[in-house]
């Protein structure tokens, strides 16, 4: 598998998740952080045994092959803005446009957190991934004898291949399920997942799987 | 199991399938067709072996305890509106509020399809289920060693038992997720399950399932 230099804008639950699993794979993660020599930004570098880097936004895009958005939706706008150009990378939108009070979504229908992001990023080519699940499976996708899957969605074949590296370097079945308006379709999949978990008091301990025969 | 008495509003795909996996499982089921003894009725009926009924939605849903709505969503409101009152009874929303040619979801986010049903239909207890996954895979829901999950949700409980019980005759594994809003929730997981069905044509022979551990 290629190796990738990517830039994770966000350290929280799912930025921190994907960078372990990613740096077991082998790719080179740097996080974007608002203030990357913060005690944030330590602590999360030093829970990786200190194989992350972290750096201003615009600093660890600018050389990154890929960028994930790990921040949260309301974040995200201000986030890609501060990267500068992101023009030819490959950006994965982690993001799900949730309520504050996690009691829905605020977007979809004729659009999508993911068809936002790509309005945000002009010429980047937008992956979504990583939003249908919990990132306590990151890496951690077996359900006895079944596998999780990573659903994602984009218009640009070739990031979409990246991506789904990616996907299965954090354990999972990547199941393409088309264009990037399928984000419309994919976050409120996520946000059935987190009602179960988090409303429904569930915990984390559930996946979707797309069955076939 | 107790047995039912079942009024399908709707003949077609959705409502034919259901019909076939209720009547094998012991249940009683009249369609409500505007016009109950042309010739689609007598088709529907001829091809269930002559175990059901039809009648006018009135008359079909006066004598039934269930009612099971599966008519196009365009038709939906006049079809709740012809039955009269459906008060005390339990109503599934078996619809999606799909546009005409199949692109997406015409409602969403700050509502759904079950819960407009459930304005149509005062005193009825609206359940949402038999909408996520195409009908040919009614009574027909083993993928493998694993089974095609029946997801639902509604507000009552004692009507969500019953809808448990018909997810089950229909072979399914009943998954509850919860209050009727989360209907927002189940409608694009069915227009996901539609788009790489009809849209990216890869036929009918997919279904989601929620894995646990």
């Amino acid at each position: 598998m290629a190796k990738y230099s990517i830039a994770i804008l966000g350290a929280g639950n799912v930025g921190a998740n994907l960078a372990r699993v990613w740096i077991a794979a082998g790719h080179e993660v740097t996080f974007g952080l608002p203030n990357p020599h913060g005690e944030k930004a330590r602590a999360v570098v030093a829970s990786l045994g200190g194989k992350a880097r972290a750096a201003v936004n615009k600093e660890a895009a600018a050389s990154a092959q890929i960028v994930a958005l790990c921040v949260p939706w309301p974040q995200a706008e201000a986030a890609i803005k501060s990267c500068g150009s992101l023009a030819g990378k490959t950006l994965i939108d982690c993001t799900n446009p949730l309520a504050p009070d996690l009691s829905g979504l605020t977007i979809g229908v004729t659009t999508s957190a993911g068809e936002e992001v790509a309005t945000w990023a002009a010429g980047a080519a937008v992956v979504k991934a990583f939003n249908t699940i919990g990132a306590s499976n990151f890496g951690n996708a077996q359900f006895g004898s079944q596998r999780a899957d990573g659903f994602y969605c984009g218009d640009d074949a070739a990031s979409k291949a990246k991506v789904r590296e990616l996907i299965e370097a954090a354990g999972f079945d990547p199941v393409d399920v088309g264009p990037l308006r399928n984000a419309r379709l994919l976050e409120p999949l996520a946000m059935l997942w987190i009602d179960l978990a988090v409303n429904q008091r569930q915990g984390a301990n559930h996946a979707f799987k797309l069955l076939r025969r």
